[in-house]
Parts: C-alpha cells; sequence; structure tokens
C-alpha cells in the first residue's frame, strides 16, 4: 500500500538523518501543528476536544499540513499525543479544559500494574489512518515523522495520572517498588515497538521517542529505567517502510545532554537535544555516528525578529562547519527547537525562524 | 561581636568544605527546616504566615534548630527564603495559602527596571538578626551557612512574578531587551554581595549562592546571564568571618551539570551537584580544585529504610574513595539531597538517611 505513495521532493531531512550532506540545514519544529496556529485553533474548536481532533483522521490530518502551508518547512510530523498508548491501555485520557492531560485510572498498586497489558493496536487505529491520510495529502512534499512516548515517559505520566512537577509518585514506586516500574517499563516498550511499527506500516518515513522526562531521573536511574527501555524499542523497530526506504530512528531526551556518551551507543540514526548542550560539543562526543538534531531554545522566538536571526545563526554556527561531500557520511545537523513550540509564539516569528536557518545554512556551505 | 561566640565542636562540614580530611562525609538537607517535620508546621501555625516566621527571629531560630534535634546533622542552615532581597527591594511579596510566592509588582518593563534599586540593607535587618541569634543558639554544635538566591534566579521571580514552567517572560526580555536584563543582574549581584557579606558579619560561617534556575537557560546564555553574575558576587564575598575563620562559598546550579567545567573556574571552594550528575565524574573534572556537595534524589525518602540505605552508600560510593591524608587538601564530599526535600518526607526516613552516610562513610574510610 505505501508503495502507491508519490515519490518524496524535499528529501533533506532523510538524508540529514542519515548523515548525508544536503544544501541546507533541514528544519521542523517539534509541536509544529499547534496553538499558536490559528488555523489550529479552528479546527480543534470544530473537532470540540483535544482528543476528538486526534482521533479524527480528516481534522488530523490538516493539521498536520498547516504549518506546511506557512512555512517551508522540511518535514511533518504525525498529529497526535504520547498518552494516544496509555489511554489504549484502559487508563482512561481526558483533557480537561485549560488543564493538562489526566488518567482517571492511573496505576498506583501492584493490583493494577498486574493488570496492565499492551493494548490492543485496533484502539489506535485512528493513529495509523491519520499516518496514511496525512502521506497521502503531503504527495510526496516532505517526509513524514511518526512518533511515540519513551517507555519511561509514558510511565511517568501513568503512575503520576498527569503532569507532575517533582515525580514523587512514579520515583517512589521505582525505589520502593522496582519489580512493578519495571513490568509497566516491559509492557510499555513492548507497546511502543508494536506501535511504531505500525506507523512505519502505515507510510511513516522516520521515527522519534519521546524521552520528555529521562532528564528527571538520577544519574543510574536513568540508564536503568529510561535509557535501556529505549534500547529495547528500538531493537525492535522496523528498519524499512513498505517502500524499502530506511526509516531514520531519532531519540530525544529532554535533560539528556550529561548522558550523551551512553546515548551514542543507542541503535538508533539521530539525537535530538534540548538547549542547554552545546552543539559543537555533542558533535565532538557523538557526531561521528549520530545526526543531530535542535537546539534553539522556544523562547527566541518571542523576540524580534532580527534577534531570531542572530540566535539561529548562533545555533548553526555551534554545530560548526556543515558536512558536504556528497560521497561519504559526515556530521550533520537538523534544525529545531530544543522543545515544544510555546502556544505563546507569534506566527509570523516562526517564518522568520525557518528563513534565518534556510538562508544561513546555505551561506555557511558557500 | 561574633568573636564571642562559643567555639566550633563539630567542624566536619567547613573541613570538607576546605578539601580538609574528616573522618565521616558531613551531611546536611536542602530545606531541611520545613513542612516534612511536624514541629516546624507547628510554629509555623503560631507565627501565621510563612513571612511571619521568617521574620520572627525567636520563630526563625526555633525552626533552624529543630531538624538538629532529630538528627545528628553537621551543619545548620538559616531559615529564610530567597525572595527577602526582592521583597526587600519593593516588589512586594506575598505567600498565598497552598501556592508559591507571588511578587505584587513584578518587573515587566523599562520603567519599573529603570527604577529598580538594590535594597537598604536596613530592610533586610531581620535576617541578619537572625544569623546572630542562631548562631548564639547552635552554641558551636554545627557551623551556621547563610546563603541567597543568585541574581539569575532572583531576577527569574522578579520578572515572571511567581514560579514558571516555561520562563517565558523572563526569557523573552533576555532575548528582546538584554539591555534590561543586565541592568536587573547587576543590581541583584550587588544586593546579593552586601546580603551575604551582612550575614557574615552576623555570624555565618559559610554561604551558599542558590542558582535554582540557571538550569533552565540555554548553552552560551547561562554563561552570560547566571554564571557571569554568579562570579560577580563570589568576588566581592568576604573571605574571612569577624572570628578571623575562613569562610566557605558554596554555589549550586540545578542542572548545572553540563557546565561543570566552566563552573571550575568560579572562585568558590563548594560546588553543588544535583542527583543528575555523576559524582565520580564530578570529581574527576572539577575535585581537583573544588569541594563536591550532593546529590541524592529527595525522592529517595520515600523508599523503605533499607532501599534509602543502599542508595546512599552508591552516592557515596560513586564519589569513590574518600580523601583521608591529614596533611593536605584532596578531594571531598559533603553529603546532601540534589534539591531541597519533599514536604511529604517522612521524618523516620530521613534519620535513616543521616545513620547511613555517617555509617558507611566512616567504613569506608577504614
Amino acid at each position: 500500500m505505501s508503495s502507491s505513495f508519490a515519490p518524496l521532493k524535499n528529501d533533506s531531512f532523510l538524508r540529514a538523518c542519515l548523515r548525508q550532506a544536503t544544501d541546507h540545514t533541514p528544519v521542523w519544529l517539534m509541536r509544529q501543528a499547534g496553538r499558536y496556529l490559528p488555523e489550529y485553533c479552528a479546527t480543534r474548536a470544530k473537532a470540540g476536544s483535544f482528543m476528538g481532533l486526534a482521533t479524527n483522521v480528516d481534522f488530523a490530518t490538516e493539521v498536520t499540513l498547516q504549518p506546511l502551508e506557512r512555512y517551508p518547512l522540511d518535514a511533518a510530523i504525525l498529529f497526535s499525543d504520547i498518552l494516544t498508548v496509555p489511554d489504549a491501555m484502559g487508563l482512561g485520557l481526558s483533557f480537561a479544559q485549560g488543564e493538562g492531560p489526566k488518567f482517571a485510572k492511573p496505576l498506583r498498586d501492584e493490583q493494577a500494574v498486574a493488570k496492565l497489558e499492551a493494548p490492543d493496536l485496533d484502539k489506535l487505529r485512528y493513529v495509523f489512518d491519520a499516518v496514511r491520510s496525512i502521506r497521502k495529502a503531503l504527495d510526496g512534499r516532505v517526509p513524514l515523522i511518526g512518533f511515540s512516548g519513551s517507555p519511561w515517559t509514558l510511565a511517568c505520566y501513568m503512575v503520576e495520572g498527569a503532569g507532575s512537577d517533582d515525580y514523587r509518585l512514579v520515583k517512589s514506586m521505582l525505589y520502593s517498588r522496582p519489580e512493578l516500574m519495571h513490568r509497566i517499563l516491559s509492557i510499555n516498550a513492548q507497546a511502543v515497538t508494536a506501535y511504531l511499527n505500525a506507523q512505519i506500516e502505515a507510510g511513516a518515513q522516520a521515527v522519534m521517542i519521546f524521552d520528555s522526562w529521562g532528564g528527571v531521573l538520577a544519574d543510574g536511574a536513568f540508564q536503568e529505567y529510561s535509557l535501556a527501555y529505549t534500547a529495547n524499542v528500538l531493537s525492535g523497530i522496523k528498519r524499512a517502510g513498505a517502500d524499502g526506504q530506511t526509516v531514520p530512528r531519532i531519540v530525544f531526551t529532554k535533560g539528556g545532554g550529561l548522558w550523551l556518551e551512553q546515548m551514542d551507543k543507542l541503535d538508533c540514526e539521530v539525537l535530538g537535544l534540548d538547549w542547554t548542550m552545546n552543539l559543537g560539543k555533542a558533535r565532538q562526543l557523538v557526531g561521528h555516528s549520530k545526526a543531530l538534531q535542535g537546539n534553539i531554545d522556544p523562547n527566541v522566538l518571542f523576540a524580534p525578529q532580527k534577534v531570531i536571526e542572530s540566535e539561529v545563526l548562533k545555533v548553526l554556527k555551534s554545530f560548526g562547519k556543515p558536512h558536504t561531500d556528497l560521497d561519504q557520511p559526515g556530521p550533520t545537523h537538523i534544525f529545531n527547537l530544543g522543545h515544544g513550540i510555546s502556544q505563546y509564539t507569534p506566527p509570523d516569528h516562526v517564518s522568520a525562524l525557518v528563513q534565518a536557518v534556510h538562508h544561513h545554512s546555505k551561506l555557511l556551505r558557500a
């Protein structure tokens, strides 16, 4: 089925993922389809709720493509949420107005953990249908990225039942009942692997694992409870899509800069970085084996456009001399924010950022 | 006046700060006088409010000493709040029930920033009076640590007007109007220096700068907007107390592990670390010039006591072989949490932690 998709017109993102030279630094933005866009808010209003938006194939397709209509971005990312997976496990996801996500049935005791199972993928069919629909609607303009939360990040929400600022409940379980935590993480790893493979089968051309809360763990605990399960997922992900093309795998651990040398051993193509990490230092540490994605502070987008341009240039220069040899792989950079874009971002400022990335990254290659 | 204080009976903390050998690893806990202690809650109820507690010399003395009655801690820390300084600058601090701190007059525009001045120290006299009173009440049991927020961390609260999860307002100012941000930080640095010096004159035997929000800055911005102003404060702090003793200076940047090599150049004696940093790696990087303080995850305190003991041992071992040569300085470790203790901590569990630090750190020296 996927082999019937249109040929790709802009492969700069996929090439950079594979450490191949490109004529500019490709750019996309985490949460690029989101509340900062008035057209997104209009579609969401039609859908009635966040989950109404995410579970409707037409709406999900529409909002995924909205940022591409405004900006010459080099990749699209599936519009969805990392919490679809625990929702399909029966934890009862809801998004109350003006608040973050909530689970009606968080995992708080041995009984709840014992009952946990990897979800029937049929309950997530709306996601795979959306991937197929978006890929078709993209018509080869840019590649489509699928994604999932990491086993650990999903476990944070599943145990806390909502966002947290101290991770007290999930860490209490981790330290007090490590065997329960390992059970949750094993099931999550199995679920995430199947979920990403189904996205790949449906047409995702790259996949990204969001380890948004890996950085809250202590040294030692990160390796055991987050990194090991991310590695487990990576070992089970299909290496090629239905069209036979290699599907690059991106791992983003927010706050993971301290563990970069250990993340270098992950069997993936790209490491995402937040704004605390110096890109030049990251390139020295892991640029021989991984492409790097990131890492401008999303708050730069609140500055005047000429500041945005100079901050973009700083990030491009911090990565260093672009790789230009077409005959062999080398260190490559995919421009992105260091975290999701803020809902308060002025849409014009995103134009300035994307333009600056394309313009200056070409000049740096000249 | 300070020279009339009783001689110090337990100097393990001060020795470790100066990289001198001790027979055990000294331990104290950030926010050790706090809401997890029922006796603290009782005193706070008498005081009526958090600021009622902090501004009353007798209450502040009472709560500072409470954890020492329960646990054989090796240092006391002044009971106060980092926001006393901006409060004295006229920003109007309040603590609403069940919420964090709020400023009635946050710094949001050029006019507000133009009017900002370093505070009249007389408005902070209650802090210095508390230092004197606590030092006297301690009667030489353990040394007393004074403290302040870092210029950047204070600026976060002063611009945001409250806690934040995205630091959008303060970073918008930083990127859009860097000259305003530098003005705030210069004034804060001047204020913090005078504030810490007055604490030293009143009897503080060590001082700590809490750069609690340094870690939210981008690489590059951290060096310019946080580290440089911390360095500025350090350059102005008195090197000796009224009794002629060296006053060690501790700098704690939460999330600062990535910048440790740059922090090594700070003119201070101790670097505090959060739980994401491997202590052994930190010792390799900066242990030749700085003592290290930290760094167990406060959530370990929710685990059963035998887990607390094994996690304490892990942290002690991650630092590595204790320095035991009495004739010369060497790498030393002061045990602490990686962040403030949670209000939900069972008090008994703190006993287990302190005991485990003392017991195992002695065994590791044997």
